[in-house]
């Protein structure tokens, strides 16, 4: 913690404080990042310290790619758009190269709302009793209920492109990949939890990083 | 309501009900649009009766641009995208002609979040002791906290288009002009409310089909 | 922030602390106002420095007349009355004198439910395909969904007040001319989002200290 | 169910459903008392069927004072002022005589906001570790947090009336005495769960119907 | 639809609304099951036809085990003990024979709290940066915090059981390999969105009764 | 506070904040319980500090029996089991000697869900117009719903014991004879309030520590 980031807190807690008692918050609670997080969002920083940069992000642009799944994502969450913060809403770009994917993943705790600008994508959503799947144009909107397992890959000729609202400030994801591959878990117990061959397992530990 | 609501309406029912204690089904619940909404949302559709076309809406296409603003939106909410239904979430795509604009409005229960595709906005929202005003151009989100009067206009060159997610599956636009000037609220009850004058809002009630 | 403020707080963390482990605190969260505000309230007073004081507002008198509207208020909201924190509710007195008004406003984010107590008032929300106008009397309640732009004016012969009870702590007054002639936002700007004439709103600005 | 019922339910399904699809309906959700009502409250009338009654309750005046209480409650709640359906307020008059009393009670679901009008009461809540009490005059306001027992008893030399906003719909009113001896609960179960003795127990139960 | 069902439907629909007007539901909302669910849940049966019985489940006996994961589960959800309506909570009994596991699975929207009663079990959550694992005995209580992959398995000698409790009334279980490998979703969707390989994939289909 | 909590409290927003712009915290939000409170629970300890060890507790045994009533609880709830923190659940054992008794008792803001793991109880709700009472043995499973006042009675020939999971992370018990004898309330205000008689008061306040 910088020497900077201390003014700041005591600064912000000092103008804060000093207006209490006569200035009205809950117009908007933009995030103050300095300090820890609670199960309903940041505390808000000082109305006087907001400014029109708590309210815009502005580099929604195309992610770098990663291998091996040539897809790149941008979000503009509570953590680089404070002006979120409260408010159960946040967005990303999603970009997929040719014979890309995003790999079936999960956000815990946030429906997401799949908006296709350019190219195509194939796209679905597994229950234990449903698949839902579709191949999505320009013009096509697309909806994954919140904590329920899905894909996107890229199923055109050239690289595609969409942005993702989540119902959520702050969503997480979860490649079940990295889940299952990408720690400590000991291989005999993912034999037993996933039915996968020990051979499969360590394979794909070795690519994502796991061990044991 | 024609025959074939009613059929649909015994169908659904039927098939809800013989499965009733047998099918969970909170993974969704895609809105059965024939029955009334609550505040929580429309009641489940039986999940046999669940497609795919229930999650994807596809003709988010720019929308017609209505007079005098020469701005159009297309919406997909709840009521054209039902699997929304209970997620609070939705989207729009939002068109501004040259020179145009969404005038001063409100959504009285949803957080907007613009996401810049083309062209250039400038856009604020406004508090009684805030004003937050930005030029937005592609790649730039912006947040418009709920219930918060703002507006968008066209201030670049050519046309510009966006999309606005929402956290409601429902929002509503609440046009300042068409709530003051749209309706049978006597010219006498607008002047000493809002203090405009008698000339300008007569002027204002004739443009937007307002009487008294 | 006085050197008292910093030992309030010192001690309030102090008693706070040293408790946390024995002490269930979730009956009720008393506002710590010299702490930031949250997304769901202000941060818990400890519980052996809360008093009955705590949950008691004692002058819900009638407010200074505003001019031009001739109404005044007094809230009793999370800010003076920190027992409210948490809870979804608060109260306000209205009064509105020969003639007054409470102009166009709106509550981003609480519901009104207006208590007649003296007088008359005539009163009336809007929303794109509805105008609701009643003139109320003594034992009249009258609902004013939240978000919903509404006005309240004394339409009797003597003086009028009302209680205003709210479904939020800390509900905010967007008063319409405030938002729209209150502040800098040029009047090219205002001319395009509102409709309203050059000279209509240079006179409002004037009245409300608007610039631009 | 009468036939009148009848017809105005179909009438109402008809006039909703033919317009689902065109008319946004999330601005209100005025209960439609006639379907059983679920968690979130009860399902909305159709907008076309919703006029300025919904949102008025014109008979807030003192209650019948009920003994051996000398106290009477007129509430406006969902089930007579509809439009408060799913808006999470309510509100009720609360008139004490002289040597009056609100006995012991609790509002399972709903923090109670008093605001005093005339007389003088003397109210408090208890929790496992706290007990509030205050005597309350006219410009007095009190928070009964959601679910703690309480009381009002009139302390001053004449009647005494005041305003109780609660943070629910429809609040319950749930006198200690009438939970615990207005049925058939076993005298011996009762002594054992409250350690009262059998003949205060069968006082009690003589007085308020309770048999067992 | 059977006649009783019909019958019993009119019967509630009844007796519910010719109380409307008198009586107070919202102590409780018992599910109606016979009617369609809503985001909130499903409508309140008409409070004269609640007994007890809606209040109590009386079978959390051992379920049957399930192969190959020789694992059975008794739920007590809102499907089968309806007064859970809109209570936010279930329960179901977890039963684990020797070498058994509740494989790798996910509940979309309800964290899980394992209340362990007899035997050993391993068990643990896994988010992209933490692995949490731990070896529970009786007596022992662990969290899993609502939408993370998790799974238990019996390390111990004997059979195993534990009281899941849920903070939703109708938790659903995601079991990874159903999800992925019971469905018709194309071999090759699956080795692109997993990095499976494609006979693993086969094996696994076969298992679970996948195609495609 | 000793010195170790305040190096804690710095090591813990020390490491938090200068993660706070990389890492993702909102999968699981564990208490930092040495932060105050706030509604929605405590502040999120930083999740490099967190371990297994706040996902489990491990004393989860039979509670020290309470005289006069024969009954002990042992809770994991958020203080002692902090990663439960904002996710609405928590757990008790409840264990009742022979003729012991859960005496009438509310918890203001959970609804609790009774697990029978042995022996026999009796066990009640009572609202102002239902009295719900059960005779229940291992298997059975009986819904308390939030704010209602019930008891549970050992009425089986041994001990009993049964797990009660709650809809909150900090329920808090309020037993009936504690809120009304054993604080200062005076005797003629509760005699007023409950109409039970001043000697019956008298001698229930020497039993619960009351005075006044």
């Amino acid at each position: 913690m910088k020497m900077i980031h201390i003014i700041l807190y005591f600064l912000a807690l000092l103008s804060y404080t000093s207006h209490a008692t006569t200035t009205s918050v809950n117009d908007f609670c933009v995030a103050n990042l300095l300090l820890p997080n609670t199960p309903s969002g940041y505390p808000c920083k000082p109305p006087l310290l907001v400014t029109e940069n708590d309210f815009v992000f502005s580099k929604l642009v195309p992610g770098i790619p990663i291998p091996p799944f040539n897809a790149g994502t941008t979000p503009a969450t509570v953590t680089n758009l404070p002006g979120l913060n409260g408010l159960g809403i946040s967005v990303e770009r999603v970009d997929i190269g040719i014979n890309g994917t995003v790999p079936m993943h999960i956000h815990p705790d946030a429906t997401e709302l799949l908006i296709m600008v350019e190219g195509q994508m194939t796209a679905g959503f597994i229950t234990p009793t449903k698949l839902i799947v579709k191949t999505l144009n320009p013009g096509d909107v697309m909806v994954f209920p919140r904590g329920l397992m899905h894909f996107q890959l890229n199923s055109g000729v050239g690289k595609t492109y969409a942005f993702a609202a989540y119902s959520s400030t702050n969503p997480t994801l979860h490649i079940v990949d990295i889940l299952l591959f990408g720690n400590k878990l000991p291989t005999p117990t993912l034999e037993k939890t996933t039915l996968l061959d020990s051979a499969q397992i360590k394979k794909l530990k070795a690519q994502f990083g796991g061990s044991g």
